[in-house]
């Protein structure tokens, strides 16, 4: 396989068929962004342009609360996507940040060419569609525990979902992100 | 306009185009289900194998916790979708229940037909990637509005956002929904 993206290229190729022309179109659609740890994709009221594939590494989306704290409402690992999906999809002011936690390499599309891609590669129309709607399940699995689960057994089954996030994210992040204080999360980890 | 079910067309043509013959093929793979109160469109252990459309009405999606009480996770008005996507997605058994609130008219689409729907109808994938954009934007705020606000400001919002809706809805889902008891929810609708 021929293609600088093959992280990104095998997933698209995990629920749609494309051509060796067709990754060369598609990939040319896709804006390669190198991060630095803690650098910003979007800050809070910019427009959410585009849509990010990680490529590499780890990125997350927070706001800033009215105690002028830091709240991570999302993380995204390897092949995740992330956006602000209401900034993105009416091209409105965003309410969040988005921030590499480590050296990541992300690809951007732009909202502005994601129909020209459409119309030439018409399976990147279903692609979205089918991570649209991946993404839509896993959001109603998080919501049914934060209903079932105290944030003790969140972290439980966090820790034991995602053990790599421990060692590569900052605990504040995911302290924020489980709704615990710093300090009990660091409690919960000695107790293990 | 020449078709049978106008909330859904008048809804679909919002985001694509259709002309008369789409409208009639479109249709053709939707099946009309006429719901009574409390009538359950899937149970626990059962493979979500539709996607619905509320045409009129009201559905939600709840599940039994450990306590056997039931927690409802989403509402459904008219014009929402509302399905178990991790059901839907992979032909699993559910683990929730989908149900009609009061008496309502859903538009079921099959998941083994969406995809011939989609050759036939090219738009239709395009409508499904958007309404799923628009759903995953709206279960972002949703979790936002967790982090933000107390059990008691969501209430408010709720209730602001969405008026008719204690109107149309038993108290004890709503109070379930809120992560209230039903008790403290008529507390607070008493303080108005």
């Amino acid at each position: 396989m021929n293609c600088n993206y093959p992280g990104f290229i095998t997933h698209v190729r995990r629920y749609v068929d494309l051509t060796q022309s067709d990754v060369e179109i598609v990939e040319s659609y896709f804006k390669p962004l190198e991060l630095k740890r803690r650098e910003h994709l979007i800050s809070e009221g910019q427009v959410c342009t585009s849509n990010f594939f990680v490529e590499k590494g780890c990125i997350r989306m927070y706001y800033v609360n009215e105690k002028l704290i830091e709240q991570t409402t999302q993380f995204a690992l390897e092949t995740w996507w992330l956006s602000d999906y209401f900034s993105f999809a009416k091209q409105l002011p965003s309410q969040y940040f988005i921030q590499a936690v480590e050296k990541s390499t992300v690809l951007a599309i732009d909202y502005q060419l994601q129909d020209k891609l459409f119309s030439e590669v018409p399976q990147m129309e279903r692609y979205f569609r089918i991570i649209m709607q991946r993404a839509l399940a896993a959001s109603q699995l998080r919501t049914k525990l934060m209903y079932q689960y105290t944030k003790e057994e969140m972290y439980r089954h966090f820790n034991t979902s995602f053990p790599q996030f421990f060692q590569r994210v900052p605990q504040y992040m995911i302290a924020s992100y489980l709704g615990l204080t710093p300090e009990y999360l660091s409690e919960l980890r000695r107790k293990g």
